[in-house]
């Protein structure tokens, strides 16, 4: 009923008239000419993939549980409403139909067979009965109860990680993690909703300052990059619509090492500390957290802690189908080299790469960034794309570091590039830093309705102040 | 720690640190020298007295369950991803604090005690046990065990009012209504939902066309809008994303009248049903639906429908709360005039107001329209206005018929102001009805943000198609 047909001047309608309709047959393992390029995963690994790849040459095939890609770095913006959460999503439909989607999880790889176990990502059909659902993090998704198979010539695994938590109890179920929209999006209703909670006449003054006891666990980037976010939220759309609750409000950084932002420079990190304590927000370094329950954990330092809200982000755990995969070793030379993942007998596997936190699983080779995936994630593209030209393979990956940026809040920023290979060693702090920020952002973020979108919600909060609906 | 204090360069922070911090007490009955003006509801009635009352003369209360105005003619727009669900909604935060907001519902009155029952309608705190959810259509809010009370010297009653399902069993459980920007969220996830599951290699092509079947129950210009909507989107970018699904895909239109949009005039209903026929949209009318069950529903006529998704849009049925208002009578005489209620003794209640749908309960005055509730907000507030400076009341409330607009998808709408009192009785059909019904919108759009939003989305998902990750 709904073929392709224009509407009267809209440009990209009318493009897509013309262009050929393809095919779709509904087999999993789609016979073509072709060659079947499986991506797993639509992070900043699989992404990039799914960006670069030639389309015309491969038969390209992305499996996911999300439909979207995550753009990390803004989540902490979102979780506080500087900007709306679509702004740090880029639909992977983009390139449908010309790339297969399945939203669905890789279970098991069969590398003998070449294909994949896949347990669709959506709610189950009525006729079905509901399987259990998976987490990541705090995000679930419904599993249905019927799995299928996808065929690959070629495997690219880019499942990305899992949140660590050091196995301590009560964090996956009374923690928010900050690794996926949907948690930004929890971790906002959440703040509303304790200064809702504390703005009922009837909550005592020790529920109301416990309402509003935000406690951060992690002082990684994403941890300082919250506090900092949150700190902006509390100090101006909170103080003006909550005056006499702003006034109540803390915020907490706890990090188990004595500092905060231990892969910084120690200059960088010292402004950083120095900003936060200027600020009013409390650094508890050497601090360990021995039990999360609801509405409080419990701090070996300092006894019972109350919060409303507790946001956990200390580090990453390896994806459990990573760890799964026992029939390949994974050897940290080569896959430093070449990406490839190696066979039993020791020889690369010349058909299955794993780039990103995925290819991490045995020691951190490269630090587990956004940039160290997205560079991967280029290198197997221009491999694949070189692969189906016969032309013969790139040089060896090598990871460029381009630096590391940290938003501290009151528009400011550091910029640490001390520990780059190659180009000038640079570091900043303060404005010129936030400014660094800002722009790396906007260039890096991927689509043009992104980058009209992006200025237009800083511009309209920076005006009119956060919209703070709990929607 | 964090009172109100600029951000340099920021006029919106410079500007709040002048104006007066209110000093806040938490018990529930302020006591000030202002009259304490109770509003319950933030919808079309509510949201209108909360914009134009004057603050500094009254000491005004919102209780509403949402903390954010339903701006409704949008709605279906946001449920098809055609604009992003926060141009449909206005915080009613933003006249905090000068006026207090309590996210709440209200369960009783006393009208001789003049106090409000109230529960919150957020989530209980930790040491509180959970109490029964309240749900209105298909949006749930959690209630907390601990209620508080609210005293009021006037209060006006602008509830609303629920969906009706006239008792028919499943429609609650299992069909989407069309009320709150919840309710658009809920829907534009099962859309896309319908395709994601109709994608998956396994799904039989029954079931794929079980899926793709997408039932409207009620031919007022709520159902008519979003079947319009639903097929612009099926059309462009699904067409475009999933080229043989949207094939498979199929509107119905189900009414138990012999026509839709019976309160249009003929000749503009007429138009409407002959564009449906030509887009593909099917309208069933004199149609019975008897029971609805997971996926699927009993129509008298056809027997058992299986569907994908149902939205139902046939009607209001009266709030609870003003079922329960047994201690009142309503006289239609002089609920029409003056929107007072009534006391036992037949006299109106001098400082209590039913506005909007909510004045409705017994027998309906006008149509339970956003434009009735609106203008009748208008003029309890002028009255209220004049009230707090001693002024004798404003003539009796009339209601002035702007006439009515329906979109039909494809850039075409029917705007009817045949029915008019006073003024051109005028209507238009296609392009120049849909011009006025952007325009209207647009005008009637109240925050200069969404000014801003709304044309920026209609611009990009014109030119870049629709977002449509499933978020």
């Amino acid at each position: 009923m709904f073929a392709p047909r224009p509407i009267r001047s809209s440009p990209r309608l009318v493009a897509t008239l013309y262009r050929p309709a393809i095919s779709r047959n509904f087999s999993a393992s789609a016979a073509r000419s072709k060659q079947n390029l499986v991506v797993i995963g639509s992070g900043w690994g699989g992404y990039e993939v799914l960006r670069k790849i030639d389309k015309k040459r491969w038969n390209v095939t992305v499996v996911s549980p999300t439909d979207y890609f995550n753009f990390t770095p803004l989540l902490a913006s979102c979780a506080v409403g500087t900007l709306e959460f679509r702004c740090a999503m880029e639909p992977v439909s983009r390139y449908s139909p010309d790339v297969r989607i399945y939203q669905a999880w890789c279970d098991t790889i069969d590398f003998k067979r070449k294909t994949l176990q896949c347990m669709p990502a959506t709610l189950p059909l009525s006729n079905e009965k509901k399987s259990a659902s998976r987490t990541d993090g705090n995000t679930t998704f419904p599993g249905t109860g019927t799995p299928f198979t996808v065929k690959y010539d070629k495997l690219v695994i880019a499942v990305g990680a899992y949140s660590q938590t050091f196995g301590i109890p009560g964090v996956k179920e009374h923690g928010h993690f900050l690794k996926d929209v949907k948690d930004a999006r929890a971790i906002r209703m959440r703040v509303l909703e304790c200064f809702e909670q504390a703005n009922q006449p009837i909550v005592t003054d020790i529920q109301r300052r416990n309402l509003l006891n935000f406690c951060i666990v992690g002082g990684g980037p994403t941890g300082v990059e919250f506090a900092a976010e949150l700190h902006d939220l509390l100090r101006t759309d909170m103080a003006q619509r909550f005056p006499s609750l702003a006034r109540l409000a803390k915020i907490t950084l706890y990090d188990v090492a004595p500092n905060i932002l231990g892969n910084f420079d120690n200059e960088l990190a010292g402004y950083a500390e120095k900003k936060f304590k200027r600020d009013g927000i409390n650094i508890l370094t050497s601090h360990h957290v021995d039990r999360v329950e609801p509405g409080k954990m419990h701090v070996r330092e300092q006894g019972e802690v109350h919060f409303g809200l507790l946001v956990w982000s200390t580090g990453l755990a390896p994806n459990p189908l990573v760890q799964s995969i026992t029939a390949l070793k994974k050897d940290e030379k080569t896959q430093r080299q070449h990406l490839n993942v190696l066979k039993p007998d020791g020889t690369p596997d010349p058909d299955v790469w794993a780039i990103g936190d995925a290819a991490r699983s045995e020691g951190p080779l490269l630090p587990a960034t956004a940039q160290v995936a997205n560079q991967k994630g280029k290198y197997v593209t221009k491999k694949l794309n070189r692969i189906v030209r016969d032309k013969d393979s790139p040089e060896p990956f090598e990871f460029q570091n381009l630096g590391t940026l940290a938003y501290l809040g009151d528009w400011k920023a550091i910029y640490d590039r001390s520990k780059a290979e190659r180009g000038p060693k640079t570091k900043e702090s303060g404005r010129v830093a936030w400014l660094l920020w800002r722009s790396a952002y906007f260039t890096m973020t991927l689509s043009v309705r992104n980058k009209i979108l992006i200025p237009t919600y800083w511009f309209l909060n920076w005006i009119f102040g956060r919209d703070l609906t709990r929607f």
